[in-house]
This record gives structure tokens, C-alpha cells and sequence, in this order.
């Protein structure tokens, strides 16, 4: 399906990887772990994404918060690698502090003035909420939409569905802009137009969708719709 | 929940990684793909797994034969592989001609006395058939379940459910054995006993969940069971 980009309305954007970048994270692994860094970070954002996925299945809800540490506790495990409370703690924390990637307050600015703009994620509003503020971007967004309110998390359909009734736009007048492949997927499937950020060399699902447009970044997205 | 074996009148066994082994695949990706196929291999897995998940998540159902082909794709485009459709077929129908792990046929001709015996597995019908004829299976299992006849995936509660059904048997009198960590976890959370057929060293998920017991194959299992 191509970009219909006169009947975008509003702009529902995922966070982690898409808005804030994660890097700050695996800084501090290595700051605590050196060589065994690597091996745990991919390990902890594995079952991150797994738990969420697998408690959405089983019906067996739990926030993002508490799933990111049980995900931790697991990548630790599974890695052989002692931490104590405070580090775990440290670890988790990172995420109220997470930066946007560098294009990203630009690119919503430019936005703003034509766009509805909201967050759409799996994490729980207090961590949304403190990543907004962190980076000030409230002045941007229209709305936080977060898995927390369905206790499903993506990519079932009602949490894209959450984009139009929070936005208060049917799912043609919405955009849903994600650096996740299986999320731009779920969007696609759903029927909201859909832009994969590709921030890096990555390859798309083989499910069965495609999205409407891809961009290496939110500057060229906004280029795209813009124009 | 420990185990209440004097109630146990089934036992629903997990296919591949459990009864079956699939090295037979990664020995074929070898001959193929040499210094490769253990990316391949890994990517593959690992794909086949997400798209059960996200596939059900999405309410898109695809059977397991064309969601794995769809998986072998993928792992070859993101390892930047190429493959000519014979070795595609070639690596799929592999899964037509899987061995069973070597204590498997004895195991289940020790229990098969006492407990009414099937498999539980997100294979088509026709995969599993031919993979339990192949093996000389038939005459062991009273029945052949799959996530085909509900068009989800595990673990979502309808694919544990099923065993009931089809066994005959409510939830307190069957055990579901699996060395999937995360299988192990979605039927003990539906509410059947549970055995963690721990083949390899690896780590149990943290779902919130525990195993009623835990062996290393099925002679350990029917051990435990028919002492």
C-alpha cells in the first residue's frame, strides 16, 4: 500500500528505538560488566520483547516496568553474571533517562504545526511520561498512548486501535511511524498507514505486509510528508 | 505446584525439541551453506518462533509449514544468502524425515500402559503425521493435536485447552511435557502439570510460572512417573 499522504491527520510514533535511543543503556552494561556487556544487552532485549509478546498470549499481563526486569534478572541468569539490587536498580532506571535520537526534536517541531502527534508504546505511562519530560518534548505531543491501558501489548489490534480512539482519528487519517519491523507489521495489518524508521541495516518481516513508506530517519519522514 | 502424579491419566508431549530432533536440519544447513548455517540456523529458529507469536497476536494465521518457509526466507536475506527454490525444498522437507531423540520410542512404549498418550504442537496435521510415520510412531499416541484446528499458536490458553478436548480428559489429570521454556510456562499458566524435558543446559523463563518437575529426557520422565 503507497503513502496516502494527504489524508495523514495525526501521527502515532513508537518510542524505544524510533523517538529515544537505548544506547545509554548498553553504556551502562559495559560500564558494569565490560566483555559480557554485549551478550547481555541482546539477551535482555530479546526476552523483553518475547515477555511482552508471550504474556499478551497467555493472557497473563504485568507492566512494562516489572516485565523489563524480570527480562533482566532472566538475561543475567542466562549469562552466568552476578548483579546486586543497586545495579539492577541502576540498570532500570536508565530508562527514565533516555535521550531522543538527535533528529528527533527537530523533526517534531516541524511537524507539529500540521500534524496531531502521539506516542504509541508498550511502556507504561510513568515511564512514558518521565522520557517525555527528560527530553522535553511535551510541547509536542497531543497524547502518550500506552499498552498499559488494554494491559495487551503489541502487536495485537487494539493497541493500534488505541491510536484512533485517543487520537480521535479513523485509521486512514493516521500514521504510525516505527523503527520495529513486527511493529510496523501489526500497524500495516491493522489498516493504519504505516512508515518504517530504518535507522539501521535491518530487514523486514516476511508477514505478509509491507509498509507504506520507509525512512532512515524522522528529518526525512517529515521531508516526505512536508513537501 | 508440585507434581500430583497419582492424578495423571494423560500426557500430551511437545513435537520438535522434544520428542523430535532437528538436528538433522542443521546438519543439511551445513552441507549447504557451510561456515553460514549456524547464522542460518539461529535466524531461522528464531524467526519460525516470532511468527507463531506475532502472527496470532495479529489475528493473521498462517500454517506452520508456510510460516517456517516464510521464516528460512528471512533467515537467508537477513545473513544475505543465497538459495535456489530445491534447496528451500529441500531444507523444508527435511522436516518430513526428523529422527526422534534416541530414548523417545522406549519411553513411550513404557508409558503407553498406563497413560493415554499424544502429541500437542503447532505443526499442520499433515507434518506431524508424516514426521510420527516416519519414526513408527503410530501405534503409541492416541492422539495427533494441532494449533491448526484453532488457528492460534501456543501458548495462548485455546491450544492447552485442546488437549482436554481431545484426550478426554480434564486439566488436573494431564501432564504436558516440553523442552520449550516458554511452552512449559503457557500450559502450567493454563493449568495443566507440567514436565521441562531440560535436554541442554538453559534457563527457565520468568513468567511467574514453575514446572510441576523438571527431567532430562523421557526415560527420566517415565521414571518419575511409573515408579
Amino acid at each position: 500500500m503507497a503513502l496516502n499522504a494527504e489524508k495523514i491527520k495525526g501521527i502515532a510514533f513508537d518510542a524505544y528505538g524510533t523517538l529515544f535511543d537505548i544506547a545509554s543503556i548498553d553504556f551502562l552494561l559495559e560500564q558494569i560488566f565490560d566483555d559480557r556487556a554485549r551478550q547481555i544487552a541482546a539477551q535482555w532485549r530479546r526476552k523483553q520483547l518475547e515477555y511482552t509478546w508471550l504474556r499478551t498470549l497467555m493472557g497473563q499481563y504485568k507492566d512494562f516496568y516489572e516485565l523489563t526486569r524480570d527480562a533482566l534478572y532472566y538475561a543475567l541468569e542466562a549469562t552466568n553474571t552476578s548483579a546486586d539490587e543497586a545495579q539492577v536498580r541502576e540498570l532500570m532506571q536508565q530508562y527514565y533517562h533516555l535521550d531522543v535520537y538527535p533528529e528527533v526534536r527537530n523533526a517534531l517541531a516541524r511537524l507539529r504545526g500540521t500534524y496531531r502527534l502521539a506516542i504509541l508504546s508498550n511502556a507504561n505511562p510513568s515511564l512514558l511520561e518521565r522520557a517525555v519530560a527528560y527530553n522535553g518534548l511535551d510541547e509536542w505531543l497531543d497524547e502518550i498512548i500506552s499498552a498499559d491501558q488494554i494491559r495487551q501489548y503489541k502487536p495485537v489490534p487494539g493497541i493500534y486501535q488505541l491510536a484512533e480512539k485517543e487520537l480521535g482519528l479513523p485509521a486512514e487519517n493516521l500514521l504510525f511511524a516505527s523503527s520495529n519491523t513486527w511493529d510496523v507489521a501489526g500497524a500495516t495489518a491493522y489498516g493504519l498507514q504505516t512508515a518504517w524508521v530504518q535507522r539501521r541495516r535491518s530487514v523486514m518481516e516476511r508477514l505478509d505486509v509491507k509498509p507504506a513508506v520507509t525512512a532512515a530517519n524522522l528529518e526525512e519522514l517529515a521531508d516526505m510528508l512536508l513537501t
